[in-house]
């Protein structure tokens, strides 16, 4: 029977949804000895992933439970197959971008300060100074400019996996331009290959990252491509924080070139004494949001159906580490 | 040949996108003596509406550059007829509607006080303790909750003209449960009379209202219907602050019963001692909503629309009042 090791912090509810057929194994942070088992299915936990590795013995299949597994490889090496729980955040991650986007572009920072300070009514103009700022568009506008529309923006997503196209998705009655970019040129919809991406940049209003973290994603969006965006742009990172050049980013930021709105950073966390964090025009969250209610469940559906694809011998879906210890892959 | 007034403010290459074989009056607040006009063109401007309203004679048709039209009532009487900017306000209002309600459900002014005190990172799980509180659901969740989704959430929709139509849309790829209520019943799709509200108000997770204030509607909203939403709901205004009961309103966010999103209120102005301002779980922005660089360019298309058909003896299509002055309306 196939030896399945699982985080024991997971609630068994959960785990009792794994397909019947194999043995389970809950593996505990404080693991003793060796353990042999067959698959292994891994939590977003650091340190308990960390301290289970080194106990484990004869692993021939890693499930993340998350989507993105570049901060595991490290841990365990390029020759073991990883599969990662597609479709666990799609719905949680794709939100997250949408509201993150929404927040920014209707000023909802700065009204809330205005809430805070009860000067809701009094300051409710004080708002246009600084869109005059970021936008570089000093012409007086009636009424004053205190809030932009997502309608019609012209959007550059850079990632099309699944999280890319439930974004798209939302995205869709909001009336944008919208251009795709991913790793490989594709059709139906039209998706650009990543080495166009610097000729895509200077019309891109909003810039949404949310692309695996490669060596060749690393710092994708630097100096360079920074510049090329235009004056105001909203740059959203839903994806791993070494995609953008941190030091790039943070210049751009006070230079008032650009706008972020970023759920990762680089490092993560962030130290409190990071120069990020003294950033204008900056909307930033502590890696939240698939960290969901949503979330367990979904990876453990998406978790199940490979792992029944694993037990039944049929090709699995879910590869992004295709290692030699497991050959039946798509 | 049909004289127009105008108000002065109004820039001239908005103005001058008005239909030909009409002759345009500037008015201005400090006018004086009497002007003849058969149609006025009335902006958002309360001082300067009233200002001109007493020196003008022989005004057949007013022609608002907004949705509501409530305001304008008291001013010009009930016998004129009243024409609103329908389509002016649809893309931003809506927008702030979606915008709102994901930046209460992602907890963002909380994350926002976060990033300010640089503590996203060592305090992003006290979230869950508010999330506890607001919706009674004292359940250990893994991973603990952070934000919410809108996906699925129960959606109940009041007020179904233009704006509502456009929340609807852009509600859609969000795959909420959405019943509609408008003050008739329809069909295709399915909209229930707002006399039933009080039957669909249990189920309601979200309530958003966006519907014109009239004799009816004012504190549609009260105590009763409050009590009726279930634990955590949230009320969600774009509409008029008086269709809310303001203090009931105050009492059942103060009791942590629901949650509410506003862009109006009442009072507007909301005076800086009022005791909206301290209540907790409010997301409250100065009516801004529909205050972008669009709403001038859409509400002169509209008006210049309607204002053709009323030169050409068309039927009128967006009367709000039905006075006497003006009889060919469909």
């Amino acid at each position: 029977m196939l030896r399945v090791g699982y985080p024991d912090f997971i609630p068994a509810s959960y785990i009792s949804q794994l397909p019947a057929g194999i043995e389970l194994i809950p593996l505990s942070q404080t693991i003793a000895g060796e353990v042999a088992i067959d698959a292994w299915i891994v939590a977003p936990h650091l340190e308990h992933t960390q301290a289970v590795w080194t106990h484990l013995r004869g692993v021939k299949l890693i499930l993340g439970m998350m989507a993105g597994i570049d901060w595991l490889v490290p841990i365990v090496g390029e020759k073991i197959t990883i599969c990662n729980a597609r479709g666990a955040h799609n719905i949680a991650t794709a939100e997250w971008t949408i509201s993150a986007i929404l927040t920014v572009l209707k000023y909802f920072p700065f009204y809330q300060q205005l809430q805070q300070s009860k000067q809701a009514w009094k300051q409710r103009f004080a708002a246009t100074k600084h869109y005059q700022q970021i936008s570089g568009d000093t012409q007086q506008h009636f009424p004053p400019m205190l809030l932009e529309e997502l309608h019609g923006k012209k959007v550059l997503l850079v990632g099309f996996g699944a999280i890319g196209q439930q974004i798209a998705r939302l995205l869709e009655p909001f009336d944008v331009q919208l251009t795709r970019v991913a790793h490989h040129a594709r059709q139906n919809p039209t998706v650009h290959p990543v080495n166009e991406l610097n000729t895509l940049l200077p019309e891109a209003e909003i810039l949404i990252l949310i692309l695996p973290l490669t060596a060749e994603s690393r710092h994708l969006i630097g100096a360079q491509q920074l510049a090329l965006l235009p004056q105001g742009a909203l740059v959203v990172n839903a994806a791993r924080g070494p995609i953008v050049d941190t030091d790039a980013l943070v210049r751009s930021l006070h230079a008032g070139r650009i706008r972020a709105a970023l759920d990762v950073s680089d490092p993560e966390p962030l130290p409190e004494d990071h120069p990020l964090w003294d950033c204008p025009n900056l909307f930033l969250t502590p890696h939240i949001a698939a960290a969901n209610r949503q979330f367990i469940p979904r990876a453990i559906q998406s978790i199940s159906a490979e792992l029944s694809r694993y037990v039944e011998g049929k090709p699995l879906e879910n590869v992004i580490q295709a290692g030699v210890t497991v050959s039946v892959v798509r």
